[in-house]
Parts: structure tokens; sequence; C-alpha cells
């Protein structure tokens, strides 16, 4: 029996037997029943241990491929049903049909788009300026290396094992001390850590949500919470985003008339628009929530993105009334990858939440919040914010300058204070598809403003961002979006 | 230094330490700069443990109240900027008031117990024998780092980046391979990673239940299942487990009138039981299902601890009609803190728990995945589940051993096949107050069998687990169990 054994391969040699054998049984070069060749012969002929040979055979007898007894040859056992399960057969049970409401619909927006992901051609010449994550070549690997292996070394030997479900505690005070710095006074009772924002958006729906209650979103929003608001059988309630924030005057009709969950917020940067609502507007929503016992739900997946300077405060450091949750995250400055965001609220809010999350996942992880926290007690957070605020305010300036050159007099883009977004109006609407299709005639993608509303409908907006991309993917971009843009209004708006 | 404790109250004695120091501080009576007593002065005046008192100290220095020098006594430290927000106000909202029912009722169970971690009394000398964790001590932590570290000079810079929201390819395509060994075919398409099996559960709940529909659960079952599924709005219904396992005939007179979302059971070393269903058992459950065309749960959260040889293979090896969605974790033999498991289902059920996935948390950690693979690929896993077969034998002999030379002749138990679990029966109920004194008075801590009821009532039952304690504190842990059943038991049943 010859069986290929590939020294340099990662497989390990037992694998590679198995597969092997596999083949053979496969081809019918061995047919049920015939025996194999004692494992010490067979790992003669192929030069490997023994113990390899017997290790492929016991597990390939495990998996019913083959059978030994006492005393006798192994042999090959009685042909198995050949194909996976899984391409024979179609389902008996149709999902579609035993699916919740909820869970249907969530299925039919998954599958219709995927909104940070715009289905990219194939061409790899491509410049994506549509994607709200950090650029990964600005990770601080070496630093966080540091972390790992820190963390690794530590006596406790129980950084694996379950964690607190409220999250890790020197985690929670170090991000309340950070949180200090944006002027929100808190404590580590007060913080819930999450595996991401989104977890964070997804626990508060479920606490303050649910069949037939309504949640106040701004329109244009943050495109994935959306489904997701929905997801817990909430009913939406589009309040227009102007130029200065939440239309106030819309919303305190709203909270006048109807019960509302919660009312969804992002003052700084606002995804998509890139807005910055004023010191003004935010106690002016906040007044407006307080009169109307509503909760407040401030997301401030940005707040380190400062790069221009001083903005306005969180509205949380104004939160005597105890009515903001307020919701961090390390995914759009430091690593996405870790998953790992926050909700600081009221402290009986915070035991709520844990509640369902400690049902619903038991705890974040225990390995990455100690290595998130070691790097920020070494300050290398800090440090790596330093470095991405020149590096980013150098892109916004250079991305809106761009623009400026080679965008036709038409359109309108809106000059955001920090963060990763540009909001761009043109004159007239285009669906998700015109847009894409014109956009790609020019090999560059941004994402179609129709993502951000509760209907997709078309629309004269589109959305740039610089975080994935530098300097000269930037420009060479907006130049690439610039020319598409000409060409498709400069003829109708000559 | 008077401080008032309470010995009836369930506030931990440290925590009335804190608070009794807090309120002197508060009031002025120890101003700033003021020496405390040495902590072994405090603990005589108070009665307590000295390490009652230290821990209260360090708690409070770590909260920076207080501060200590070698050789120096603890001082209270300048007095905080004022106070937190969180200890002036109380929130304007009600959240129990406007919390959804499903909230408020998940909150209520909550508080009220823990099932995993009973309030353990603060003496040290205390045995656990309750906690389904792995023993960190036998962490493999060497071929962890090893992996951490080959994952961190990998050339490419996305490993910290969102991932695929089904989960990183090669670790569903390991795990995939993985299953084959268990006897189940399938793919990674097929597969959908998770935040440990805890996040399957919700996801599978969230898809297939929702208001008004059933779920057929064993009765008794995993604890933390329980709140879980009512949270989705879903009505439970036992089924009675037996010795053989779930009572078909129940089940079948429950499929034919009621339409279920799932149903869900534990075939290999049932938590709490340990009991292992036979192969017969489970073609008949599966063909019940089929009948009623009724998705089948399947907790494989032990698969891998078949440390005495073969067990049956799993339900969803024999599942040729793709009603099966099969549950498993790495948290149960390797790392519960990297928080991976996953759901092996049909394929279009794997895209609509993805969607939900997707939007809830947008995938899983990268990092973690990354790393877990690499461990399973370098064959680091079959070596420490290798390991892991020799220890957890020579534990859950020793275990049933003990429990025979030293529980009396009233009590019987189960007689696992593997896993962690052995499920004790009294002769007479007890509460879980009543056990906990009992069991306490012995230095010893089980798990209540009224944990895994859905009606938290009075129970003859207790759940050993050897999963954390080494072979001394097994057989400590199992004679003083003995003792106390002995003193309770004995009298009654002489």
């Amino acid at each position: 029996m010859i069986i290929r054994i590939e020294k340099n391969s990662s497989r390990p040699f037992y694998k590679q037997i198995m597969d092997g054998i596999n083949m053979m049984i496969d081809q019918g070069a061995l047919p049920p029943g015939s025996p194999l060749p004692s494992s010490r012969r067979l790992a003669k002929t192929l030069g490997v241990n023994r113990f390899t040979v017997t290790r492929a055979y016991e597990e390939m007898e495990a998996l019913g491929f083959l059978q030994s007894r006492p005393g006798s040859y192994t042999r090959v056992r009685k042909k198995r049903e050949g194909i996976p399960v899984s391409s024979r057969v179609r389902s008996l049970i149709s999902w579609e049909k035993i699916s919740s409401p909820e869970a249907r619909n969530i299925y039919k927006t998954f599958l219709r788009f995927s909104p940070e992901n715009p289905p990219l051609p194939l061409d790899q010449d491509v410049i994506n300026i549509s994607q709200l994550n950090l650029d990964p070549r600005l990770y601080p690997l070496n630093n966080f290396r540091k972390c790992v292996l820190s963390v690794l070394r530590q006596p406790e030997n129980n950084i694996l094992d379950y964690g607190c479900q409220q999250g890790n505690l020197l985690l929670r005070r170090a991000i309340a001390q950070r949180l200090q710095t944006h002027g929100i006074n808190t404590s580590e009772d007060e913080i819930l850590i999450t595996n991401g924002a989104q977890q964070a958006l997804d626990l508060v729906a479920r606490l303050l949500s649910g069949q037939g209650t309504k949640i106040a979103v701004e329109s244009p929003t943050y495109s994935i919470a959306l489904p997701l608001f929905s997801f817990s059988g909430a009913r939406l309630i589009n309040i227009p985003f102007t130029d200065k924030g939440m239309d106030l005057g819309r919303l305190k009709h709203v909270l006048q008339r109807e019960k509302v969950g919660f009312v969804y917020t992002i003052p700084n940067f606002h995804n998509p628009t890139g807005i910055t609502t004023s010191p003004r507007h935010r106690e002016d929503l906040y007044a407006v929530c307080a009169e109307y016992y509503a909760p407040l739900v401030e997301d401030g997946f940005e707040e380190d993105m400062k790069y221009f300077g001083k903005v306005p405060l969180p509205i949380k450091s104004i939160d005597s009334a105890g009515l903001v949750l307020y919701l961090g995250t390390f995914s759009k400055a430091l690593f996405p990858g870790l998953r790992i965001g926050w909700i600081a609220a009221d402290r009986e809010c915070i035991g709520r939440l844990t509640a369902i999350k400690r049902f619903s996942d038991l705890s974040s992880s225990s390995f990455t919040q100690a290595v998130l926290y070691k790097f920020l007690e070494k300050g290398y957070y800090e440090k790596h914010l330093r470095r991405l605020h020149r590096i980013f305010r150098r892109r916004m300036h250079l991305a809106l300058e761009t623009m400026e050159r080679y965008f036709p007099a038409c359109i309108e883009w809106t000059h955001p204070a920090g963060g990763y977004t540009i909001w761009v109006k043109m004159p007239s609407a285009l669906d998700e598809k015109e847009l894409y299709t014109l956009m790609s005639r020019h090999k560059v993608v941004v994402s179609p403003g129709g993502y951000y509303f509760t209907q997709k409908i078309r629309s004269p907006y589109f959305r740039l961002s610089i975080a994935k991309t530098d300097e000269k993917e930037i420009e060479e971009g907006i130049k690439r979006a610039g020319r598409a843009l000409m060409k498709q209004f400069e003829r109708k708006h000559p």
C-alpha cells in the first residue's frame, strides 16, 4: 500500500495517512472487508513512527471507516453512506415558516444588503472609501504583543476562566477614569463591559423595548442599529437629523403623544453625517428627554477621535437625573477584533443589563479584557490616540481639500469636527445600484445614503469614510468619485 | 472604631465593614490622613476573620478611599472630588416600570440566585465541589502562549479587524473535521461560531421562539438555559428526565397537542445528572422529533470528555432530515475565557442564525478565534484532551469510590460515563438554604438540585462536580459532604 507522505506539509502525518486510505476506499482500491497492512509494516513502508499509523487507524475506526478485532487485521468497514449529510438533504424543517416574524424580517434584511460591505468589484485596483474600520496598518501591534505576553506571565492562572459577568473590574475602573476625561462622572459599578458597542445596543433594546414599544431614532442614523431595534419587536419613529442635530420640535411632538422605550442619538461625528451637535443642542435634547422621562441612549462610538481639538462634552456629563445610557467602544480607535465596548448608566439600569448579558452569553472574554486593561494601564492607548490624531487630522484636511478641488460645484458635503465620515449630497437621488454602478465605473466604492434610513429609498446622499485608507488612497479615491459625479451631474446641471 | 456587623445579613461582612468606614469618612469621623486600626485589631474588635478586614481595606484602597504604605498604618486618603454622580442621584427613571415583562423576570431571577456561584463562606478552608469550570491548574498555558505569539507574528495585519460574521473560516473547517470524529458529517458552511455555547442557546431561542411559543426542556436541565429561554417570551414545557433520558412518551404526548419551537436535550453527561442516553434512546428521540417536525437542539457541551472510552454518537450523526441544531463549546475542556462555542445545523438555519448574530454583535473576536485555530491546527487540543482524559478518569473513579465509602446507605447517585457531574439523591427534600447551611457547617459547597428545575422547589437532589478540584480536594470534599449527610439523615433513617 503506497501513501504519499509530504514530510514538509503542516498536515500531521497521521492525517495524511488517513487521507490516503480514505482516497483508496473512495476509489474502490480498498473494497469493504479488505484487510489493511499491520501498523508495523505500514510504518516501515512509509518511513514513519508506528504510533503514527496506529493513530490513523484508530481515528478511522472511530469515524466508522475501519474496524478491528483483537488478533486480526484491521479491515475496511462496509461502506458508509458516501456523501456528507449536508449536501444530500434539504432540511425537513421550513425555517422560514417556524421563525418568529422578527427573525424572518432580520434575515430578509441580512440577505438584502450588508451595509458596511457593498459588493466589491473583483478588480484589486478599486479604492474603497466606504468602510468605517480603522486602517489595520495603524494597529499598535508591538505594544499589543507586549501586553499579551505580560498577561500570560501573570501568576494567577484564572485569566482564561470565566470572568466577572459585569466585566473585568480593573478594566471597568480604567474606563470610568477615561470617562472622567470626557466629563463623565462615573464609577466601575455603573459600567457593563459588552462585546463591542453593537452588543451594548442589543442589550439596551432587549431591556427597554419589546412588542409594541417605540424607539425614536435619528434619520439618518447608524444603519446596523435599525434592523436590530426592529428585531426587539419595537416600532421605529424617525426624527429628522438636521445640520444642527435631531429635530427637537419633532422629538417633543412625538414624546408628547407616544410612549417611547428610548431615544437613540449620536452627538459626536454622527454616523453617517459626520455632524457634531452643539452644547446648547445637547442641553435641549437632554431637557426634552427629562421632561418626558425618556431614557436617552447616547452612542459615543468615536468619542476618542476628537483630533481637531475640543468638541462639546457628552450629554452623559450633564446627566443629573440618571437617564442617559452612554455607549462606548474600543473598536473604532483601536482593535475591532477584540470586541470590547461598554455601557455607562445608572447603577440599577446596569444591574438589569448585566442580568440580560449574564444569561445570554455568561460574560465577555476574560482574556481579551485583561490584555486591553494592560494596554490602557501602560499608557499605550493614549499614546496610540495621539498618533492617530496626527494622522487623521491630516487625512480629514486632505479629504476635504480634495473634494473642494475635484467635486463638481453642484455637490455639497459636511465638514466634520473629527471622526471618520463625510456626508455628501448630490443634486438628485440615485438608488443603491445606480450609485454603485456609477462609482464602480470609476473604480471607487462609497456607501449609499439609502442604507442609513429606515425606508430604503433612492437617496441623494452617500457617505465617505477616511478610516481605512491612507492619504494617497483618499486623494485618488476622492478624485475618482469626483470624476464619476462630474460625468453624472455636469450634463444635467451644466 | 465601631462598625455594626449584621451577622444574619446577606451582605458579606467585608462589604459591611466598607459601608461602615465609608460612612465615617462621609460624616467626617475619619478625616483625611487619619490612621485606621490594624486589620488584626479591627478583626478582634468586630469578631470577624482577619482576612475579612484585609479584604475590606484592600477594596477601599483600590477604590481610592484609603492608602497604605509598607510598614505603616492604612490611612484615609485625601478626600476625592466630591462624590461620584452615581452615589448622589437616584435615577429619574423607574427601570422596573419601563422594562419589558421578560426583562423584569430575568432580572428577578438574576437577583434571586446565581446558580453556578452559591454564596461562599469567606472561610478559605471550604471545598467547593459545585462548579462546572475546568480546573485552571490544568490549562495548557505554554502551548496557548506559543499560539498567541505565532498568530501575532503572522504577516497579515487583519487579525484584529472585524472578522467574518459566521466565524473564522479555518476554525469552522477545523471544527467540522473534529465533528467528523464524533460521527457528524458537516462542513464549514454549516457552522456558526458563537461566544460560547450560551450565545448559541440565545441565538437559537431568538430564532425559533418568541411570544406565545413553547420550548420542551428536560427536567432537570442546565439551569442557566431556563431563564434565557423564558426571556424569549416562550413558555417552557417540562419533560421528565429519567435515568434513561427524556421521557419520550411524555414528549410525544406534548408534541401531539402543542406546537413547540424546539426540543432541548443534553444526551451526553447530562447537566446536572451526569447521565448518558443510549443509542436506542437517541434514535427514538430523533424519530419523535422528526414525526412532528420539531427542531431538536442537542447540547454537546462535554462531547470531548469521553474519558471512559466510547459513548454513543451524537444524535446529530443520524440527522438525515436536517432537524438537529448541535451546540458545542471549547469552554468545558479548554478555556472558558476565550468564549468560543458553535452551532452546527442545516445550512439555511445557520444563515438565519448568522443574521441574528450579525446584527446583535457583528462577529466574535477574530483574535481569539485565530489563536484557537492555531491551537487546534498544531494538535495541542488533542494532546490536551488525552491528558485531561487520564486525569478525569482518575478523578471520577476516586469520586465514586469515595462516595461509596463515606455516603450513608440511604443516599443514591448516578455513575457517569464521562464529564464532570454526579447527581445525588437524598432520602428527603431540602430547600437551597437548608442544604447550603447543612453543607457549609462541614465546610463544603455543593449545587442544590432545585436550581435545575423550572420550579425552584425543595429538592431531594444536589449536584457534585469534579471539574475544578484535584484528587485531594475531591476526596476531602466528598468526605465532608458524607459527614454532613450522615448527620442529617442517619438520625431520621437509622
